[in-house]
């Protein structure tokens, strides 16, 4: 590759005098910059991010922290970030937290290390003071803090369409299974599809699973019916669970969607490749991500942004593990 | 931050002395060492990656090129390789490629121009010259190439056990579902698969597919059965695309696996929950990504690998999509 020492031999002129012509940085005769740009013309120098990053004191580096993103739900988000990031010319290091403290503290740090100008963290804690104390923009994803900016799905109404599809469609003794307690998104599901049932006055029980992974999903589902038999209606805490629940009435013979409804949350591609297809509430994942790239990036510039917390609609997706009702008729 | 030039002043020496010290990269008196190393303590002054890797002309920074993080086969293998990295210190900075020539490229340049030490890649084409071009070791994951390292499963013996599952439980009229051609672990399966149903002298069909996403997947499950009706058994490309010929036999009443016999390919997380669970073949997705991971930092630190071409073993697991037999019984 050309060097910026080679651009400056050939022009005449110091390194630090190309420098500042690339990168703008300071005044520079015109007819030198003349030389210098003729230079790196001739030799078809491509500036080198790390030097550019060190004489402009930012880079082009993005941080990305998922909690997992062997959990089929995030790699759409990281799909919708990394586009957005691309077509603006930024680029991602990326990292898992596995939801662990020390993890998140560490990718906090070579984030730093590595000058990235901003990031977007979907782990748990989005009120820790590591961010607070990144002297940098970061937009939280499918998180929610109270004053940083933040892109997540409207869980509360999520909550609410599940319980009301599973009550128009004839469910009487409703589950609702509660997803983990730190994940702020997770309870506010919960609190949509309770709320709507008490005021529907129908009948729930809550199931309190401390996971989304799908290591643990089986063994979920097997409570699910150990503790509440006479369920005719699961709100699943995300589709994952859901796909459990779906196997574990197979197993005991349970009708879906006859005897058993199920709703999932996500809509991640392949709830609608199974059989019977599933009902669930869709997240808008790969918007979201664009929507927190989109966000960061006129933090990076400086821009006010419009909205600095985006909350996207969530939508019911009829599939096969709800009853058709028709509605008037 | 605490900067290079504060820990120089409390040490009386120039930034220069400093980086030697950091980064061994020359001759420092004993005497100058230890104020140095005082002033780096006192200050707790963390080095700067990007100053690093300007003097000692190395990053801690690697590039990871996928298809699609969104498909689920992928995801494991990226946090194979993101566990690898954490472990060593290494970052990833990540894109995907779609399989398209010039995002590819794009990545390449974007690679080089952040200074990243090495490149992993399971993009399609492990012949371009663009990694020929590039001065930095290249491993290729999931994908195979004449002569670059690589890592990748033993694609013809997974096909030959998808097969042979077949066989061994009965089915004699198999449709083998053929992934893209310009992926030779996909070619190799089907090589496995064909050349064992010969063999065997049993009847095979192929059907051609073009592509292992899931927009297409429904697609080729409809073709499937327009074009082979009579298909008793089925080699499916990967688990997506036999989720959906599950999907696919249920909505035509054909019963799995009594009338119909399917394995996948892949043993992605969430075949296993599906209902009936997915007969498929495993490929040890997220330690290909470790190995790829490990082999690439093997050749970075300029160690000559004990192998430069890893072929991972595949496994046949046993689920509800076949039927099951008692040998000797």
């Amino acid at each position: 590759m050309v060097t910026i020492k080679e651009v400056a031999r050939l022009a005449g002129v110091s390194v630090a005098t190309v420098s500042r012509v690339i990168n703008e940085t300071g005044y520079v005769h015109e007819d030198t910059r003349r030389k210098v740009e003729a230079a790196v013309q001739t030799l078809n120098y491509t500036p080198n991010e790390v030097a550019r990053s060190l004489y402009k004191k930012k880079s082009r580096l993005i941080g990305l922290l998922l909690p997992d993103i062997a959990n089929p739900y995030f790699p759409q988000l990281a799909r919708g970030v990394e586009d957005i990031m691309q077509e603006n010319d930024f680029r991602l290091i990326f990292g898992n937290s596995d939801e662990n403290r020390s993890k998140e503290l560490e990718y906090m740090q070579t984030f730093v290390q590595n000058n990235v100008v901003g990031v977007i963290s979907s782990t748990m804690d989005a009120e820790a003071d590591a961010y607070q104390k990144l002297k940098m923009p970061v937009v939280f994803l499918d998180r929610t803090s109270n004053d940083s900016p933040a892109v997540y799905a409207d869980g509360r109404e999520g909550g609410r369409l599940a319980a009301q599809a599973l009550v128009r469609c004839g469910s009487r003794s409703i589950t609702i299974m509660r997803g983990p307690e730190h994940i702020r998104p997770a309870q506010d599901r919960f609190e949509g599809a309770a709320q709507f049932l008490a005021e529907s006055g129908v009948l729930y029980e809550t199931l309190q699973t401390n996971s989304f992974s799908f290591h643990e999903a089986e063994y979920w589902a097997a409570e699910l019916f150990n503790r509440f038999p006479e369920t005719d209606g699961v709100v699943a805490s995300n589709d994952i669970v859901a796909m459990a629940v779906l196997q574990e009435a197979h197993r005991l013979g349970r009708k879906v969607p006859d005897d058993l409804q199920i709703v999932g949350f996500d809509d991640i591609p392949l709830s609608r490749l199974l059989s019977p297809s599933l009902s669930t509430v869709h997240q808008p994942a790969y918007e979201m991500g664009r929507a927190a790239g989109n966000l960061l990036i006129q933090l990076i510039e400086q821009q006010e942004p419009p909205e600095r917390n985006i909350q996207m609609p969530v939508q019911f997706i009829e599939r096969d593990t709800t009853r058709k009702v028709r509605e008037h008729g």
